[in-house]
């Protein structure tokens, strides 16, 4: 068994090491994709000296009128000689003629006829409204580096790069089985002993969140054979990951574990010392070509979860080089307590309140609680030491 | 000149009013979609009582050993009768006998032949291991609640309620057009006084990010009769939102307002006391049928997207009936200077250190330094009367 830090640790030192494939996408598709390049800039940002207001472009002077002579809409720019006591009008982003070097801003002059003054008691500073060609940016200099999660705001920089497709990485693709003579269909009502297959569901739609294209497997029965054929498959085919629900614990019919061995999974852990999730297997299959990788979750609806949010996860973030969102640290509302010496990671509504986080933990923590489970919004962790954590004491969480 | 707050409000006011239609999906679609109705358990959860552990099960005694007399795997259940002397293997999950009431974990005991024996020193406590039908939920309770924003846990308690298909809030749809005779598509390099039209992609994203769907009408060049076409055009398609960026302020070629007068758009507001984003339209297009919202964002790149996040992304989150995220208390690293009375929105990097938001300026705060943008991840707010914030003073952030 091993301590959660050192499981964590394993599968962030696997991820590291695990290469994507690259793929090129027209910009527009490439929100929430991991920018494989890095991106300069293919010319100053401005490109030109401009006029950051609707206004009139001058040589500076201490003069307090001028004539206006011409004008330069946006998109239109023609040079114009620029007298001591002429200007021209100019629009917001609109180019600046060569001997221009200031802008007065529409609001702070009378116009009258063809002329302009300059309103009472303002004074003038050279250079004013005036942007640089690459004041933002230098031409060639690094735009967005390699490895950004792409958001709006990346677009944006992009697009002004002229970036009309982007490489990104490639999405991981992982497949998904849940095992157990117990599970049916959602589609179907539970009657005597049986459970909806709900860890399908939630596995699924947490691969997705998080950008990784999946592949359902479905329900297998608690058969080792049909078991093995299945996980073999899936070994076989295209994906990167497989993760499986159930079946990984020291029970009769808990047959995952020696699947994975004798298929030729090196497995990297198999019990963690945490709750939920005690019993998780991280396992590594590689043939000549490939490397994938196994996750044997738990079959509890929460442990699946949680484990998914805990191990799974940081797997997913150092495959695409993202950083761990950081822990928050929150005020515990009540008191917890706890009997043993594993790392709990409970269930916890946590709230931002002035300028401080505070969390309280949610229902009951049974281990198939979904409905405790869904009106969380994060785990907060007990250490293995500790026996009670008193309300008052700050602890850290992650959303969830 | 409306103030923010009064801005704001107008906004929201009107989203809140504003009806969605509602779709039908199937449950693996609807991560991150917004639920349309309140969803009750169909079945208690748990189903019935079952076993935490795997172990076995017995009628509660101070006995300390027990003859094994049956197994029920999880998902095989047949009653079994038991007596005081007597047990039954089961699995984590498995469905306990009529008359068992307590679970001894496998670990708890030595098994020898069919006989088992508590370990030394172990207690038994009446009912331990055991969870009962409906802890977690009572059928026909509330699972999960109308307007929930699904994550992954949701869909999990969705999945155990049977809902295989649920219905969500349709999404809005929105068309997009910039305008700007200085406007390139990103495709082409930008010669003599042309800037690439970098705003068509930031808000087409900035939408997506927000499961808006989105209809891309393009560059119009500043040309009163062609903007006025494709106004019209779109207040006449099925969409919900109509966003323009450029043309709203006070030049000689800002067109928009004027359009947006003639074709019989209510003005709710056309000019904020903010900065960057000052020119910012918002309106209201009412036919027989329906109403169509019309946001007029300002042409620089740094306004048109802060305006959305701060005008545009409320409207939304009201239509969807989100909360909004709050704001986040940062301590600021330098001192703001302003010299104007309207309520800035800074671009700054903020990061969570100890247990403490800390917040930085990035680079100039030029309203078209998309560099400054993408390296940034809020907004921070400087009161319209504020003249300096001294670094080590607290301000409120918005995430970008």
């Amino acid at each position: 068994m091993v301590q959660y830090n050192e499981a964590k640790n394993i599968v962030v030192k696997e991820a590291s090491a695990f290469t994507t494939r690259i793929t090129t996408l027209p910009l527009l598709k490439s929100l929430h994709r991991i920018l494989a390049e890095d991106v300069f800039a293919d010319s100053d940002l401005p490109c030109f000296i401009n006029s950051s207001m609707d206004g009139f472009a001058i040589r500076y002077s201490e003069r307090k009128n001028w004539e206006i002579t011409d004008e330069i809409p946006a998109g239109h720019f023609h040079n114009v000689i620029m007298d001591i006591d002429k200007t021209v009008r100019i629009m917001t982003g609109g180019k600046l003629p060569e001997d221009a070097d200031t802008v007065i801003p529409l609001e702070d002059v009378t116009e009258v006829a063809n002329n302009i003054t300059l309103r009472e008691g303002l004074r003038l500073k050279k250079g004013q409204f005036v942007r640089h060609a690459g004041e933002d940016l230098l031409k060639n200099s690094l735009a967005v580096s390699k490895n950004t999660l792409l958001e709006a705001r990346h677009i944006a920089l992009l697009a002004m790069c002229g970036m009309a497709e982007v490489k990104v990485c490639t999405s991981l693709k992982a497949a998904v089985l849940t095992t157990g003579d117990e599970l049916i269909d959602i589609h179907q009502f539970p009657s005597n002993d049986k459970v909806r297959a709900s860890n399908l569901y939630t596995i699924l739609s947490a691969l997705k969140s998080l950008n990784v294209e999946t592949v359902n497997l479905g329900i297998l029965q608690d058969d080792k054979t049909q078991i093995k054929e299945a996980v073999q498959s899936a070994l076989q085919s295209d994906i990167d990951i497989l993760i499986t629900t159930g079946g990984v614990s020291v029970g009769k019919y808990d047959f995952l574990k020696d699947v994975f061995n004798e298929l030729g999974v090196e497995i990297l852990f198999n019990k963690v010392n945490i709750k939920p999730g005690k019993p998780f297997v991280f396992g590594k299959f590689q043939d000549t070509k490939t490397v994938k990788y196994v996750f044997g979750l738990p079959g509890n609806p929460v442990s699946s979860y949680a484990t998914f949010k805990i191990l799974v996860e940081p797997f997913i973030n150092a495959v695409y080089k993202q950083f761990e969102p950081p822990l928050i640290k929150a005020i515990l509302q009540t008191d917890y307590k706890k009997s043993d010496k594993r790392l709990h990671f409970v269930r916890g509504l946590l709230s931002y309140e002035g300028n401080t986080f505070l969390v309280a933990t949610q229902g009951q923590q049974s281990s198939n609680n979904l409905a405790g489970l869904a009106q969380s919004n994060c785990l907060f962790m007990a250490e293995e030491d500790s026996e009670i954590i008193k309300a008052g004491n700050e602890v850290s969480c992650i959303r969830i």
